[in-house]
């Protein structure tokens, strides 16, 4: 195996891109994430583990955080008396002399989720030393972090300082979540640290032991518990210490530090080899079934595997009360709330390879009902309407305003009111991952709950007016467009969704008579409502153009002023940024797929395909992609065109996302829609993967040019097929 | 065509890389080059263009520079009276409002050489505009240059001004080449500039004319006559500007400025679409046999275009007495000097694919004998010594004192005394070019006077001692070490350019007894001569060692203290710059390829396989590769040793000294005898392009597992042949 499209390398160190660097080279298992921050710490780093489901809604702020954990990473080391520290050589007379970095170079392998560091630093004292990082989060065991650090005394022999810690003074930006009465535990040659939330009550324990030194515990440690050593290096003589860590939280168990304390004696007593060959067992059974093999592109084909890394390390396994949020762990943007990203962009690929791990993502919107239909009910619906914006309560966690613009104003953020298509999303990826899979077991018993109590809602939801049914107030995908009236997209899905929920109904008479009697009673599915649903059905508003045959993202759109987006090129910000945001909202600039991620839902069923057609050459050069998932859509959509050229600008735009920051924010966290809308883009859009009526498996694989070959897994229904399509250029000669 | 791979992209402007990638996408015909600085200028920048053969020695300086000829790029805008500058945004508030940067993206198209630049601007009146420029240096007419500009409102309707200049105020790096007294020429639609060097003498002249708007000439223009114009733009609408500049030298015309007054009528009458073609045309040639394939690793295949587009573009492909500099026409370093890395690096390449372009580098040499001769003559030797670094004249034009250390002092430089070997490393290109050409005339009129008279130079040089023949106070490739005695490298190379210069005797002889009989009489080829040669082949000192079966760099090496190079990983700078150089010259760390260099340039001749890989064990892991010339030739040898993971990681090294700047310096230029050793590693490591002992024609491919084909051409004896290895892992599954 070619380590070179496996391996994600920095190549000497860039400031201007630390926090880029720390989120792309999250580590993670599923349980916790933590970014790639140094272990000694460098100004203006963001170190954050995040854990799963450990939310906390502090005094003063509008909307519950996912909580910056007590950070595990820290050795601190002196050589000779020098702190090492990523400092390049520098003429600051303000720094005193205090040794310099003379190479520095990372890299991720994405086959096993290590992260390897090595640095040459010289010494203010002369002597010159070689440091070798490792760490990774078990897969194996997800409370097991492990570090190792090779010391190398490369020209002198120096003497060596490592101070080992617990770091339990952490924030959200500054926003404290944890109570201030920790427990900090340094005894013997363990630390430890027991933390509780502020509002939510959560407590996380930790706990880390070091191997190859003889270690001191710090005596009044405070929010830092510290082990220490210190030791002399002979000339060439190397030195390695590994640092192991338990992470347990009061979800998972009832004395979390406790807990964390015999975890961590257990791991240290295995070793670090032991446990990484069981993490890199567990690696290898994931990417048995994930990887997507592309020949012909290395670009792309270490993008789709840092894309399905990503997804891997956020989803979680072993819990089905958590979700993946709009940035993963690997960063604090939006919060690490849920929102439709996770249904329509990151769980289906995991439909195909990590079955398990698709189920429990939709697991996490079945416990949440109860919130959802709190909000339907306070909103005066009936069923559930799930919330745009979701966290461990399944309330709707929006924020109604925004952070402070520069002018010291905020703006009403109107999501949370109106993007209630989300409903539908989630019924959507339950119907699809019941018909890959035929997981009927999950369908009876909860799926099928899902689609039809969101369809309840709709039936409450829509409008009876103008002799049809519409649907007011709405924000469509295009969020640059809010409370309008009539989104296309919005009211076909209904369609769709009352649709589903019919012939899901008559699958379960037949197939779960129990649990249709259970369901047509609990839901109060009467023929009334279904008569309704019908009704809605047949006389639902779809705007429609038919002098142009093109759908009409809503009524109105096209009255407002033109702008050529495509003139706006090359740019590095959103056309709204562009234009302000007074002034964008009155024109026809898109952020994203809209009636085209209509096209990539619903396919066919839209409409001709001149219709389909029409739609792309109108949709396309009004959208600017100011939303991360747009591009990949675009590339879905495009390449069921036939449009290859535009498919793999788009598919290009989307893998380099995060890889280039071409957005600019990724120090915030991964745009987990953004992997996952490439892996669909791959699967959907080139490779043509689709059910036909007959719920068979097909392909039809339309790749781009200069793709020799596209190889993936895909388990239908119980089975797993491999794909290995070979592009008919493969023998071309070479021009 | 797949352009992805033929293109080189700057996504975004990076200010810290700005004279880096000025560097990279130099443009040039092989009678100019021109750094990729922008039209409008920029703080920071390092425009330059140069044209071969014009050097200047000012007064004060060491040594004589190729100049830094007027610069004919400056094409000014202002957008509603906002100058166009390339500004990113900024808080600054020593800056008034000004206008920033929206967006920015550059690229070089490798197979027609055309540089491409789109930026996004907005005006401090809010317009926007997006300006679309392209330059490129005909290659069909060298002494033509165009550029074009797409100027488009976005957003408003802006005025634009124009103002398209030649800038006569130039200098390298401060210091002045040319006399104050100009002819600057602004009338009717033309500008102009004529300029003579201070010191040798040459004159530059230039013009340029602009279409596409009407200009005004500038009133007094002093160094910078200007063209004018001004015009308003409709919103959406779209103007395109194109200027047209001739340059030519007093080496070309005797008329400089008005040969260039009339080309860039007739130029401008053409059209930019119509020089554009027949550009494209000729690089369609070019690239027809000098293309390489490489199938399964697309950052290799795009880096081996690349060099292969900087050698192409450095060569002077319709002059004989001007050669490529150790930085090409890409940037100040060296001075513009050339070097043996001519010969041994950039040459070979281009006798496969270009012969013509390789003679005209030999016959740079032939011109230049008087000057070898008289510095042979100088120091006391018969024959010919050619310059380590030479120019116009043929004389040694080393500096002997570097520039000032930060400390103030100066180091002495050696080279120009010690670096003989250059004198055989020319009489070996000569050799190689005519074993693979078989370029008869060639040979016997110049290339064979090449040879014998540098021989001539060894059989003076050497020195009977100790019963045998050694040659003291001599700097090898690896010039750590200087004014040592007995280079194992010097000595065995001189053997074999004795045992040639015998061989080539013999076949005149037969073959050519004119030449022969000429050759021997005017250089005074007598019996006791040759027999002198004959008995320096039989006694020549060859540092070997007997017990550890190793060729001994030189006598004493082993004694210095030794430094685990490998351990100096990951570092920015060489070892020696660690070290410092008071330290570095008595280790055993070796610049670059020295015995290794022997091995890639004598093969098996060197010795057993089992000496060959005894050789490559001891002196790779002594390198510190500190010059850009190493790696490639580590990849070559590598490579024909059978170990490929090695040649791989020098070759991968090679290939990334320019595109990533990993020694830091490219600013300066590009390393050309890099780019020749990639080519050279690729095709003569990996594929094992040789010639048997009877002169056929064989390949040997040992690839790296990855690569699943390589395709390339050679002219062997006149004739193209085209070689399509496939890798045989081709039909292995994907693991």
């Amino acid at each position: 195996m070619s380590r070179r499209l496996w391996t994600l390398i920095e190549r000497g160190f860039q400031p201007g891109k630390q926090r880029h660097y720390e989120t792309l080279f999250t580590i993670g298992n599923g349980y916790f994430g933590t970014r790639a921050s140094f272990e000694e710490g460098l100004e203006g780093d963001s170190p954050a583990t995040l854990i799963h489901g450990i939310y906390n809604h502090a005094t003063g702020t509008l909307v519950p955080d996912l909580v910056v954990a007590p950070n595990w990473l820290p050795i601190n080391l002196t050589i000779d008396g020098t702190p090492f520290q990523l400092i390049t050589k520098t003429n600051d007379i303000m720094r005193p002399p205090q040794g310099y970095v003379l190479g520095y170079e990372r890299s991720l392998a994405l086959d096993t989720g290590v992260l390897h560091r090595e640095v040459l630093f010289r010494a203010a004292s002369g002597a010159i030393v070689r440091l070798i990082f490792e760490r990774f989060a078990s897969l194996h065991n997800p409370h097991i972090a492990a570090q190792r650090l090779r010391i190398i005394a490369v020209d002198g022999s120096p003497q060596i300082g490592v101070e080992a810690a617990l770091h339990g003074d952490v924030s959200n930006h500054g926003v404290a979540h944890w109570l201030p009465e920790m427990t900090a535990y340094a005894e013997g040659d363990q630390i430890g640290l027991e933390a509780k939330t502020s509002q939510s009550g959560y407590v996380v324990g930790m706990a880390s032991m070091v191997c190859g030194v003889n270690t001191t515990p710090s005596e009044s440690s405070g929010m830092r518990p510290t082990l220490r050593a210190a030791f002399k290096l002979a000339a060439d003589e190397e030195r390695t210490i590994e640092k192991f860590t338990a992470i347990f939280t009061s979800r998972d168990v009832t004395e979390p530090l406790e807990t964390a304390l015999d975890a961590v004696t257990t791991a240290q007593q295995r070793g670090y080899d032991s446990l990484l060959t069981d993490h890199q067992a567990e690696w290898a059974k994931y990417w048995a079934t994930s990887d997507i093999v592309i020949e012909g592109d290395d670009e792309c084909q270490l993008a789709l595997r840092f894309a399905t890394y990503h997804v891997l390390i956020a989803a979680p396994r072993h819990d089905e009360n958590v979700s993946i949020g709009a940035k993963t762990l690997s960063g604090l943007g939006y919060k690490g709330h849920v929102f439709w990203d996770t249904e329509l962009f990151t769980l289906p690929p995991l439909t195909f390879t990590q079955p398990t791990l698709a189920r429990n993502l939709l697991m996490y919107r079945y416990h949440r009902l109860a919130g959802a239909r709190k909000k339907a009910r306070e909103n005066g619906y009936e069923g559930a309407l799930f919330p745009w914006e979701s966290t461990d309560t399944g309330d709707e966690t929006t924020p109604k305003w925004s952070d402070p613009q520069p002018d010291g104003s905020r703006i009403r953020i109107w999501t949370g009111d109106s993007e209630q298509h989300i409903s539908t999303d989630i019924a959507y990826a339950v119907w699809h991952y019941w018909q890959w899979t035929h997981d009927h077991t999950f369908l009876t018993r909860y799926g099928a709950e899902l689609i039809l109590d969101t369809a309840v809602f709709w039936g409450s939801r829509v409008e009876a007016k103008n002799g049809r049914f519409e649907i007011s107030q709405q924000i469509g995908p295009d969020e640059y467009h809010e409370n309008i009236d009539n989104s296309v997209f919005t009211n076909r899905m209904v369609v769709w969704h009352l649709e589903t929920a019919l012939r899901l109904l008559d699958w379960l008479a037949v197939n779960a008579s129990g649990d249709y009697a259970r369901l047509v009673a609990s839901l109060g599915l009467t023929d009334v409502r279904l008569a309704h649903w019908h009704d809605i059905i047949a006389r639902m508003y779809i705007p429609f153009d038919d002098a142009r045959q093109i759908h009409v993202q809503f009524p109105g759109f096209f009255d407002m002023e033109y702008v050529p987006v495509p003139n706006y090129t090359p740019r590095t910000t959103s056309v709204q940024a562009i234009l302000g945001h007074v002034r964008s909202i009155q024109t026809q600039v898109i952020k994203q797929a809209d009636v085209v991620m209509l096209m990539a839902l619903l396919g066919d069923a839209v409409g001709s395909r001149e219709v389909m057609l029409n739609n792309w050459h109108t949709y396309y050069p009004r959208t600017d992609h100011g939303s991360s998932l747009s591009p990949a859509v675009h590339a879905w959509v495009a390449a069921r065109l036939g449009l290859i050229d535009d498919a793999y600008d788009m598919f290009y735009h989307a893998v380099h996302i995060d890889l280039q920051d071409n957005k600019g924010n990724v120090h915030d966290g991964m745009h987990a829609a953004a992997c996952g809308g490439v892996l669909q883009a791959l699967l959907f859009g080139f490779c043509g993967l689709s059910l036909d009526d007959d719920g068979r498996l097909t392909i039809d694989p339309q790749l781009p040019e200069h793709w020799r070959r596209v190889k993936f897994n895909v388990y239908y229904r119980g089975e797993l097929h491999t794909f290995d399509a070979r592009n008919p250029v493969l023998d071309t000669p070479i021009a």
